[in-house]
């Protein structure tokens, strides 16, 4: 009911950009992992900033839910309207706004994805490095504090974020941060807001730092026997100072997933797949290098090329890797773990995530961002069958502890939503408490995304 | 009466290490700029996390203000005791506690300073790259999120802070962040206490990320006609992609302060100070690069060297710039401004701010990390000149709505302290509001650091 008179509050300002036809609430209440279908009571498609506070104060008038909507790719269930509400679906706010190359930073509307961007950016020489694997939108990559490939040289959205506009639980909108690429002028809100899965604030503008598209890339892949192997190469590169643009650890089950979905005939063993951005002979130095650094470690010979199609073809079979790892089992789906450790015990992490999925009825393909200590195994269940379901979350849970043991995260970049929340007392103490204190600070009626990331939220 | 009752409590904990003396209150009232003394009511000296928490914890049974003191080198009367109470000196506690050379991390006691800190590192090939200039206390460095001459390469504390230990308003003792080199687990608490100026809690531990020592250091100097020049230069180079560890922009007046305090022979003109750091083949090819740059943008030839000796004199140059600009008007004192703008409009701050000193009757060489868009004004002044003093603060302030305007920030490394609070509405607007709640979340008797940040605080 209550529901229902925000509803017809926002349709005064959106007219028939607020629905609540059926195909669009079951869009909006799915998710591409395995948590059950939630969807909103209504979704609102906003064109503008002000439209925004409008959706969020008739909400807050009338206690009604406000979860924000990008690509819908999260893995967490971030999205997803666990009390119902309204969500809104940032698609018709998807502009750039403005580029500035001689401060390599540009300006943009939520709804932008990545892929988009960087297309706009083609002719200025520029690009926006974060790279998740999804074509994600920017706010929701902001509000999940994303990173994937490329964070080991670029960083993650926590640092690639100048500035945001937030719109606030009363509808207030606020600006953090600012074009200055560095300030001391208070609390960092615009960190404070990057990760926090919507529950403080509703991002509604982004200003983004870029990079120079490198003059010149090389990129490479090689094998190792173990596991261990392939990080202590990975361990001796960086302490070298050796800048590495992405190095991707692939163990011998992805391989073979590779093998099977994109014939790439590798030995079915752990590989690196490495890039390096620079100038022509930097990048060729930096090669050169990593390879005497394999080869000590007794990988096979780094094989590594500055050919832009060898290299796309690397990087496509790396971007594929779920689809490749889904296929390994026709038909499943995947509940896919997201741990982080330091690198030191990187090595027994994945080992013993390995041998615990190696004795369980499930397959679990692993791969990982190791340079930032990040990994994932692919849990490979048959939907709907809730004992395979149990077995995997079971691993997920093990894996988890087995991170925190570590002195890791449970969560190194897909975020907490629905699916870590079990896990934020143990990894952050009396600090989770903290963050309910902030919550509650900033959205009493708790109305922002409710049954994310908070205790009993 | 009420913090009387604070201190014997707390001498109940730490005995004769809380003291009330004359000369140890009149130390921690002091400041190295322009404020007024605001001694404490006392000075307690804790050995441990846990005598922190008690001191916190005495303090808030008791209602009495609660000042954290590193080293005293703030410039914005961070540490000063505005409204009384008790100042904790972490001069007892600064142990390196743990040093991972595989994970290239540390963790440290808070009153540790970064020089002590890279002392202690120099047998590990690993340092902690940022330089403020002053040799501050690590916990000092992270509240007031410090940056200095490196953060153009390797950013500011911000970005170099894994994980804290953070006492509580109420003593309880929190840990911020893990080991992990990245994480999406709910709020980025590390990033929020970093920057807070021990308003939203006292910090007793930081994990450190370290830096390999460069195989290879280059450094030089050049000389432009106009700022225009050498900041073209500079976004000419970031442009390109070639990774300057420090890039500093001193002005004709600092050059001068040079040549008087030490020797220098520079020509009284705009100069850039650089350095590359990499392999040896990759810092000559950097050097060479930026020297094309110059040579299109009309500079002096850029002279380069990877001498130790050399690059050690320009960098000691550098770093007694302070000092140098103080003795080019004997007995005189400072106000040291601070702000922070986009690249792009850095050589028309800088000049407009020049041309704004040089007609009033007070100097003010201008230094600044031009990587970053950041500068300083050094307003010489003399000790006591109600005159000078107002003069000066209405340049600082002139500059502040300048910087403000060009969508730049107030502070870029210094902090708000007492100095700069006037100015966070027209920086932040609602969102300093928004840090006000927070502050009450977390700290609803305003008992840490009272009169620093925060509106009518």
């Amino acid at each position: 009911m209550a529901h229902e008179q925000a509803i017809a509050a926002i349709r005064e300002t959106l007219g028939d950009r607020i629905t609540t036809s059926k195909s669009d609430l079951d869009l909006h209440g799915a998710n591409e992992t395995h948590f059950a279908p939630m969807p909103p009571d209504a979704v609102a498609y906003p064109e503008s900033t002000a439209e925004v506070a409008a959706i969020v104060r008739a909400c807050a008038a009338h206690g009604c839910p406000v979860v924000a909507w990008g690509t819908g790719t999260s893995l967490e269930g971030h999205a997803l309207a666990r009390h119902g509400g309204v969500t809104i679906d940032f698609q018709r706010m998807k502009r750039l706004l403005r580029v500035s190359p001689e401060d390599m930073d540009c300006t943009v509307e939520p709804g932008l994805t990545r892929e988009e961007l960087n297309t706009e950016l083609r002719a200025t020489g520029l690009f926006f490095p974060v790279d998740p694997g999804a074509n994600a939108s920017l706010g929701g990559m902001a509000a999940t504090r994303a990173s994937g490939t490329t964070a080991v040289r670029y960083g993650t959205m926590r640092d690639n974020v100048l500035a945001l506009e937030v719109v606030l639980a009363d509808g207030r909108v606020i600006h953090t941060g600012s074009r200055a690429r560095k300030s001391s002028a208070g609390y960092d809100l615009t960190r404070l807001f990057i990760g926090s899965e919507g529950t403080l604030g509703i991002i509604t503008g982004l200003t983004l730092r870029l990079q120079g598209q490198p003059e010149a890339v090389s990129a490479g892949i090689c094998a190792f026997d173990d596991v261990g192997a392939a990080v202590s190469t990975v361990i001796a590169t960086i302490q070298m100072g050796i800048p590495m643009a992405r190095i991707e650890l692939v163990d011998a089950a992805t391989a073979a997933a590779f093998n099977a979905y994109a014939d790439a005939e590798m030995p079915e063993k752990p590989h690196l797949l490495v890039e390096f951005h620079g100038s022509e002979a930097g990048v060729a130095e930096q090669a050169e290098r990593f390879g005497e650094i394999v080869a000590e470690m007794g990988g096979s010979p780094f094989e590594w090329s500055q050919q832009t199609e060898e290299r796309n073809r690397l990087w496509k079979m790396r971007h594929n890797a779920y689809y490749a790892c889904l296929a390994s089992r026709p038909g499943a789906t995947a509940l896919v773990t997201d741990v982080c450790v330091p690198i030191s015990r990187l090595a027994e992490a994945v080992e013993e995530t390995a041998a615990d999925i190696a004795a369980s009825p499930i397959p679990g393909p692993i791969l990982g961002h190791v340079g930032d200590g990040n990994f994932h195994a692919a849990l490979l269940i048959e939907p709907g069958n809730a004992e395979e379901l149990a077995i995997a979350q079971a691993l997920s849970h093990r894996m988890v502890e087995r991170a925190l043991k570590l002195g890791g995260t449970a969560t190194g970049e897909h975020g907490v939503g629905m699916g870590k929340t079990a896990y934020m007392e143990a990894e952050h103490g009396a600090g989770w408490e903290v963050m309910s204190a902030i919550k509650q600070a900033l959205d009493p009626e708790n109305l922002l995304n409710p049954g994310k990331l908070l205790r009993g939220n």
